[in-house]
């Protein structure tokens, strides 16, 4: 037995989100691009590319090289990259190994971009804001960009942008409908400066089901291949569809609270406004996370449920996954229950 | 020059605090025994004892494996470990290399550790709960947990309790009013089983200042070291004296709105209710960080400062400083502005 807390992935299930989720694009006549920054794990990866996906999406540099290392050749890294003098130079290392594609949101970074690689070194793709008011440009103003990039040397294969508003209760729909609308208005202002956005990339676990796939040619989801509460109490999946738990140990009991071993450096502090707790446990759908310190979940206790005993497991689902995975070193792979292999999450903490 | 996102500590300001803290205990007669979760960095711990504390708290076995290899002889485990089978073998063996204290706080628990482990092993003190409502029996009954710990074979050195509700604004002085009220009413639980509490212990950053020296014999506080965001909103500490930041570059601009390359998975995502954003900028206090993804820091600038160029650093304050030393691998050591050294986290992620 592993000592608590620990990450588990379910290995059925995972592979089921895989496949359901490749079919799913499939359908649609959308490339599965997925976002790698969920699991971080290159075994994963590598079932996610032998199920069709082209290459991956990552958020970071080195999360780029860490699965460069794993072997993976194709991969947009779907973030406004700075290019300082040292990220550059990795960059250019990098391209020598993968095909590389970059996000760009303004013209001083098209330009930035352009100084600083050698024609050919990366692709770009504008980033645009679709409703999520994170970074990317107005949907008007892509193509501003695109000439900017393209007079830099930089070649623009298209346009993407992130629904991240899906990330409320009843808004995946509504989310997807703004995200067609802004990668059409963006594929528009690239016309007028005669580029051609070939790729047209979004895509969020919550808001996939209504993506438009007569507007994007490309998704990249990342959450579904493990889910979450999140995804659970947006609707976006059942407690079915979860793959992905951390084990944790009661050790103190309260009432009906009972105190396990698994806190926000196993979890995460992730809370959204909507979220019913910080996180839920698998078997025990009524219960509540109601406090969580470094290294203590609270947990209320529905009172139709008999109290677990000190000393017992539970299995913790995490409010946000890629918090989660981020945290760890390693997770246990079960099939039918028992521990069967460990994988290493190469990329964890691989942020510059 | 590294590239973003780093954390990076200011080691005039690490100094200060810490010898303040020193300072502050021994004028309150007090032993200073600090919570080495914060840092996890055996470098720290060293300075930490050269100035007079005794020996080291810890919150989990692994964390106190991690300082037992780096030299660290007297540790308290504040935490009410459960004894697996496989977490007790690491306890003895961690027992051949420290002096060991655990926490305690349920008769189960005591019998269980007792059973577990050959006498002499470890000591122990009975956790209670002091208004925090997390782990601890209530004072009242510490010592019908003392005296099964005692009956099992297990030396109980005293009390021990985290006043956490100090974490609000204004509950500094209360918090201490209930931690000394509660350690009372435990030693006096204690001494009805004809158990002397040698070891009186509580602390907090926020209470600090309040802690009651007359019934107190031993602090436990952690932030101290570096503070942070929610210490600055709290009042227990000014910018000046925040040892910790996360070096970040504005990659984005969208009016009064910049984007950081520092999110969540650098930052943590702790936010309490009464905290004014996810984080803050150390050079201007009065922007706010609005949104917080994995990868992105939304900061809302103030009117009257003029908007940061894109590629240029920001230093932001984590709000939760625990969670953000959690997260990285190292941390860069500045003098005088400059890096003059890198140190390992050595404890991130030891979660066991």
């Amino acid at each position: 037995m592993r000592d608590t807390p620990y990450l588990a992935v379910d290995l059925a299930i995972l592979e089921r989100n895989l496949e359901r989720a490749a079919a799913d694009a499939s359908a649609h006549g959308l490339a599965l691009r997925p976002h790698a920054k969920t699991h971080k794990i290159p075994q994963i990866a590598r079932m996610q590319l032998a199920l069709g996906a082209g290459g991956l999406t990552l958020a970071t540099v080195s999360e780029a090289e860490v699965f460069a290392d794993a072997g993976i050749e194709d991969i947009f890294i779907a973030y406004p990259v700075w290019p300082s003098a040292a990220r550059a130079a990795r960059i250019r290392r990098l391209s020598e190994r993968a095909a590389l594609r970059l996000g760009v949101d303004s013209i001083e970074s098209a330009l930035a971009l352009g100084a600083a690689l050698p024609r050919d070194t990366v692709e770009v793709l504008v980033e645009v804001d679709s409703g999520h008011h994170r970074s990317g440009v107005q949907p008007a103003l892509a193509g501003s960009v695109a000439a900017a990039a393209q007079s830099a040397g930089l070649r623009v294969l298209g346009v993407f942008t992130f629904p991240g508003h899906s990330y409320a209760p009843g808004a995946g729909a509504r989310a997807a409908a703004d995200e067609a609308a802004a990668i059409l208005a963006a594929t528009e202002s690239l016309e007028k400066e005669r580029i051609d956005a070939t790729v047209r990339s979004g895509g969020s676990t919550p808001s996939r089901t209504a993506t438009d796939g007569s507007t994007l040619t490309e998704v990249r989801p990342g959450v579904y291949v493990f889910n979450d509460a999140q995804q659970v109490e947006l609707g976006s999946c059942g407690f079915e569809d979860v793959a992905l738990t951390a084990v944790a140990t009661i050790v103190s009991r309260n009432g009906r609270d009972v105190i396990a071993d698994a806190g926000s450096k196993v979890l995460g502090a992730d809370r959204a406004a909507w979220a019913t707790g910080f996180g839920r446990l698998l078997d025990v759908p009524g219960a509540r996370i109601t406090a969580l310190s470094e290294h203590h979940a609270t947990i209320r206790m529905p009172d139709d449920v008999s109290l677990p005993d000190l000393g017992s497991a539970v299995r913790i689902v995490p409010n946000h996954v890629c918090a989660t995975m981020n945290l760890a070193d390693d997770v246990a792979v079960l099939r039918d229950g028992e521990i069967v292999d460990s994988w290493a999450i190469a990329a964890r903490g691989a942020n510059t």
